[in-house]
């Protein structure tokens, strides 16, 4: 099916996944959110881009940090923010999904930021605009079951290139439980559409999908092995539910295979950084002396993150929609 | 009683319901609307009317929906909003409702849009802001029980001016669950008001109201009957509890009887108008043939709902208030 | 353990407690508060002072009211807020309160507005950030466990101030639930701060705690003979779950010998006030004759809140973080 996050033009319109976006795409991606971060440091922290805009944050699942992310970079473009938890909405008085988003469209909304715990989702949702030509509706993606989480690609790589300049020497390992992870699958399609020249992915038998080489990427189960000499190492968040489930005997288990400690961390090379989604599970899949360690730059990708939300929407805003 | 929401000179001070209501202040409702209308068009859709005003959305009842569309009128009138879900909050500590309103007014709020599960809530509130004086804070009834849903009804009237011109010589039919419906009765006020000549109501004999020819309209259960040459559908939505209760036999049995087909929709005249206050029960009581045809026009209420609270908003908020 | 709130200068930086608070950042307080009195009365109740800073309202308790007037204070100083029910949040993921705290400040938080059941939280909160020199970010404790709850101490003084003009030949009473209270506490440590000649604290054995003395408060447990020539009765809210637990025989037998009648209120001086924080038990701690007679200043206590925090936000803002 025809990716409708492009208008005819070759324009980002909405932002669903970071599979197929060109490379040109994410750098102006990247390049925007630089001018924005140093926004964010200076004492009235608002540019008027989206004044008058009305964003919609439309969390069909629950996540108050990804919304809250999206909540400060509307505020800071100047938008006006609606939040719904739609959980808790109409969907429970049986209307359809389409039926809701055509109703908030009505309302001249400019965009829908949504988070949905079905994979696709905002991808029908950007569709069914597209097809019924309400094309001034913007289609972000905030996470959409285990297909794709975009914005947090685009900050993994906004901090990657903070930190190494940039993506043509490094090797970057991705530990965890990919197999449940839209972050490691937003995080390997940038990565090597940007020409990171090896990826990485650690992790036990049951928690790695099939496919992974396909991708362009090198598979380790030892997570040892893994480590040796990367540049950059990209710790995934247990879910707790796995922890007590089949795929695994135990956190503590886990934790002696696959938990990121300062024994491990160098086997990296000497100036390697650390990275991480958050929420961390410390004790689990990282230990706190590299948590809160020097090479740690789990911080800096939130404040990055921020940046790279007010790129998103300021770039797709701007772009108008209407499919080739 | 004395109806409290108009003042001494006979200005909307609070809007809390339809009937009653002068035809000069709905059409002056609707022609301040018909100027906002075009504000959602434009690429900032806000105007400073309220700018520095409180407004709180006191919904002791949940509705994401209505809610939405206050929160956004509010906005582009640039006032500042506050939600409270009030269900969850002081009167689960026993506080009285009253004592609720008194505290949230002394905070210098300027307007409360209320919603309540109990027909009359926001008329006690207003009768109690003017018997106490506190002159400053304006009410709008945003649904209460089966009672009213003013906002809901005018609405209503701007949809059918914008597609009919005027309301001399149309026969509106209003179809479903009148008996539990505050939308029904908010718009046969508004429609009497406006001196339409002939408004219908159809349904089942256990879904209609006594008192209903008093009101001034006209009674059908047969849904053909009712439908023949109609120039305004209004369909009221079956709520969920009904279908399995012993009110109905079923849904499937209701749509075989009164749902909106295309077939009975021929039987209206050929350029007839669909409406819907949403959230629709496809299949239920409205085909999606019909919904999604091109009489529909309920995408249009939503946009033109906003509108209509934006005027209501900034028409109370500039009268003075005090009894006569 | 060194208190965070004052700064190397002696500013302060953030709000915590009232125990050990020089007085004169107390009348600091009092008078900006005061300036902002009148703005809340104005057409456009707004002030530029906060604009574009990011204040988060963190509730990891639930406390509508409290929330609502911090939300208010913050929009009336141009801020833009973001509520996070913490409860339904990232704890419930496992992670700690630090790291929560970590993961907002890197979104470049302005301040945190704190509530907690658990005593202490907010001074943790601060330490932590003084300690990672986390220095953007300002604390106010909104409640927290039974500890304090400043900001109501501080608009308690105001209102006393504004009836009684200055604190030097008062007697002032504080009647109810002072165990359970942080209300009280922080009342008794602003009161003796600024020179309240007799602070008396009034209520039954149980549900006053040891040590009261030696804050400086006289005790009494016959309510007749405490009110006796008062010229202040904050009165406290009785929680209900006292009522039907251990440390109470039932509502109305506290009423007979702690409730505030009509009678009682004429052992105090004639013009005497009654305070009370809210939400009000009428007929348990308070009678309605009271509650709604010309001594009570209840809703102007919170109209003065709104002001007193608008100060806070406004004077922590303002002065930059920095241990000695």
């Amino acid at each position: 099916m025809h990716n409708p996050q492009l208008n005819k033009h070759g324009e980002l319109q909405h932002l669903l996944t970071i599979e197929g976006l060109p490379k040109s795409i994410i750098y102006h991606i990247l390049d925007t959110a630089s001018s924005f971060v140093s926004i964010s440091d200076r004492e009235v922290k608002k540019v008027p881009l989206l004044r008058g805009k009305s964003v919609f944050n439309l969390f069909f699942e629950n996540s108050t940090r990804t919304r809250t992310t999206f909540e400060i970079a509307s505020k800071r473009l100047s938008a006006d923010v609606i939040n719904l938890n739609i959980a808790a909405s109409s969907t429970s008085k049986g209307e359809s999904l389409l039926d809701t988003i055509d109703n908030l469209a009505a309302m001249h909304a400019d965009m829908f930021v949504v988070r949905h715990a079905t994979s696709g989702a905002p991808f029908l949702i950007a569709k069914h605009l597209n097809d019924t030509r309400q094309h001034h509706v913007h289609v972000v993606n905030a996470g959409d079951g285990r297909h794709a989480h975009p914005t947090q690609g685009l900050l993994d790589m906004y901090t990657i290139r903070h930190y190494k300049k940039d993506f043509n020497n490094l090797t970057v390992a991705i530990v965890g439980d990919v197999l449940h992870s839209r972050v490691a699958r937003s995080d390997i399609h940038a990565l090597t559409t940007l020409g990171v020249p090896e990826v990485r992915v650690i992790g036990p038998r049951t928690l790695l999908p099939g496919g992974l080489e396909q991708m362009g990427v090198r598979v380790f189960h030892d997570m040892n092995e893994g480590l040796k000499g990367v540049d950059v190492i990209i710790m995934l968040r247990l879910q707790n539910e796995r922890m007590s489930g089949a795929l695994l005997p135990s956190a503590q288990e886990y934790f002696k295979s696959y938990g990121l400690t300062p024994e491990r961390l160098e086997l990296a090379k000497p100036d390697a950084i650390v990275m991480h989604p958050g929420p961390m599970n410390r004790g689990v899949e990282i230990d706190s002396a590299v948590a809160d360690g020097p090479q740690a730059v789990i911080l800096p990708q939130v404040t990055f993150g921020i940046a790279v939300r007010m790129a998103v929407m300021s770039i797709v805003a701007g772009n108008s929609g209407g499919d080739a």
